[in-house]
């Protein structure tokens, strides 16, 4: 019989061993595998167009303006309903991206360089907060954003990571640590790490000289999500090192489209098991309630297969203003979900919890035997095309997921 | 009889409205009132050069040699033991300095402006850690570091000030408040508050341009201390807005010169009450241990007076890993100093104790009837002069400051 637990223990030391750097910016079209001009990149498990939510249609129809394939918002819808464009989820690609998570060919990437295993990852970049495409908006303010992003902020922070460290870059997993010891919890809130990312930045971007320096520091400085995307970019590093381990039935991929939440696991290949994702609980903005909301959506939930996120929230306790709750609950979430994983963190430590490790590894089994699903800290988005972001707060995967990806992995390995 | 408790009130809403802004950066014998030609200003109480501790020799020492009033340690010795200068302390100066605290009159000096009472503090420049001036230190490349500060930092600084916020400068109390929200405690750990320091300066730093934007931006990124400088003067404006309310008997002043712990009380005007201070307990360095450690010295004490550093500290569990304990020991350290305490802090407030404000305005009189004396964070100089810093802790004043204070308040305002 296959010794399951071995197979995890396996899976969870590789997840814990890897050492995500951060060592460059590049084109997506130029380094992401199998991106051709026709495809767009999304989040979460695959899905059609006629069953995308309009956060994601929004994104898709932002990225056709952005790679000027269309010059109207109507003229891409059409090209995306008529079956044009190649549709591919950001996971089959080595990529996440958060939210609708749509990258193009002409987008500016991070390439994270896992360098205890030797694979490599991406992600694109963040824009801020409010009215951005990730959020489904694609509005020309959003759109020139993008436009500033990709042609000076990308090669700017490119042009740092090559001179940083003589070139090896930003080590990602020890500025996570640091900053889980700052009140970050990596998925929500990353305040402490994007300032640790500008730390690291802003001396080498200052050399570069020219006109816009300032500009592109204080647009980074600006952005407390700043480093969400690379560190989701180390977070994807960190999963697929424990991806393709025979008989273990880890939880290697959590993400959503926006319509659908779907889960890898481990042992069971590229196999996709999905559900229909849930409304986040949460805080509104103002003007904004849970009517507004989209299912949850987005690949960002690669911080909590990766052991942060709402599984590092007693690390967090002021998140609890921008998601709800008191900073007890955030206390109460991680300990919660040392009761569903397989190992605590060897270097994601918790100061409140006396330094024990985050809790990591998402074990199927535990899942299904407890009917604990893993928690999830979300930015909420608006339902419709265009919008942008209207809350933040918490959500679950249905528990059905795991109940099927439980099934097959026992038609396999049991049968 | 007098309302001493109408007379806290007053005294500790004055110092919780306090809004300090960081609004300049000039030659202290520019702006330092009484500040002469031969005068040096030092850390705690007044004291006399026969009675001054190692660590306050060695920085007043290291400060001749910078002001090239002397060419060798020993002929700048013996203008000190001769008379030649004088010695006052920061307080007599509405300026505050962490450890020796020694300011003499080329140093390049922070200006805070309490925009909400109108009066001004100063406090020096941060060297960062190790072998530096404030810990008594005054070899060549301590010199060196501090002309670099003197010379290129402070004036980058100063006219990145000029443009921030229309010139504005940096509200120092919001950069405290969210920085308590990030695991500081304001006094021995400002890791947050000097990257959010960093994150206002970077983008108007590296619009001066020039040779050593990046590494000036290098400096102040790497030293996680870069902050402590101007929160000390914030909080010394903050307790000043507190001194002076007749009848009060609340603390506005705590400082020690490495020899004595001093304070001054709010109702009591100038008058210092003064006793030995303590060696701190704590961690030392590799190497070092509780028989290298001068007694506890520094303004820093000022952070505490203002109702943060070891009074916040249930807001940075993180702390213990440099000064030693169990992240329970910080939430029982802030718990204890409500005891002690008039008021809650509106505007700092601590994230795992559902953000309720910090314990603010230390009364005399809870101090001695409890006898539970203020807790204070403390970096540990060697007690040579020359050496520099050998570890970090906690330590309290003697309880009898507090016993001589509330004898002398009742000389004055119950006979």
């Amino acid at each position: 019989m296959i010794d399951f637990n071995h197979a995890n223990q396996t899976a969870v030391a590789r997840l814990v061993a890897s050492r995500p750097r951060l060592t460059g910016v590049a084109t997506a079209r130029d380094v992401i595998p199998d991106l051709d001009e026709d495809t767009l990149l999304h989040a979460g498990p695959p899905i059609e167009w006629e069953r995308m939510s309009g956060p994601l249609r929004g994104a898709l129809i932002g990225a056709l303006l952005f790679e000027e394939r269309a010059t109207t918002p109507a003229a891409a819808e059409a090209l995306l309903a008529e079956g044009a464009i190649r549709f591919s989820p950001c996971h089959h690609h080595a990529a996440v991206g958060p939210m609708a998570g749509v990258i193009s060919p002409s987008m500016a990437v991070y390439v994270v360089d896992d360098v205890e295993h030797g694979h490599r990852t991406y992600s694109n970049l963040n824009e801020g907060y409010g009215k951005v495409l990730r959020y489904g908006a694609f509005a020309p303010d959003v759109l020139e954003r993008l436009r500033f992003l990709n042609q000076r902020v990308g090669p700017a922070i490119g042009r740092a990571l090559g001179v940083i460290e003589g070139g090896a870059g930003i080590d990602l997993r020890a500025l996570l640590a640091e900053a889980l010891h700052m009140g970050d919890e990596g998925h929500n809130r990353n305040k402490a790490g994007s300032l640790l990312f500008l730390r690291h930045l802003a001396p080498a971007i200052a050399d570069q000289g020219g006109a816009e320096v300032g500009k592109i520091l204080d647009f980074l400085g600006g952005n407390a999500l700043a480093v969400l995307n690379p560190v989701m970019a180390a977070c994807k590093a960190m999963a697929d090192a424990a991806h393709g381990v025979e008989g273990s039935t880890l939880v290697t991929t959590m993400a959503r489209n926006g319509t659908d939440f779907g889960i890898r696991v481990s042992g069971l290949g590229g196999s996709w098991f999905t559900g229909p994702a849930a409304i986040p609980d949460g805080l509104y903005f103002p003007g904004f309630s849970a009517s507004d909301a989209n299912r949850d959506i987005g690949d960002s939930t690669i911080t909590e297969t990766a052991g942060i996120g709402a599984f590092a929230m007693a690390a967090s306790p002021a998140i609890v203003t921008f998601i709800g709750g008191h900073p007890e609950d955030a206390l109460t979430a991680t300990l919660e979900m040392y009761e569903i994983t397989v190992a605590e963190h060897e270097h994601f430590t918790i100061p409140s919890l006396d330094f024990r490790g985050s809790p990591v590894g998402i074990d199927l089994q535990k899942v299904v035997e407890l009917g604990v699903t893993p928690r999830v800290n979300t930015g909420i988005a608006h339902r419709e095309a265009g919008v942008g972001q209207v809350g933040a707060g918490l959500v679950r995967p249905p528990i059905e997921l795991f109940e099927e990806a439980l099934v097959a992995w026992a038609d396999r390995y049991l049968s």
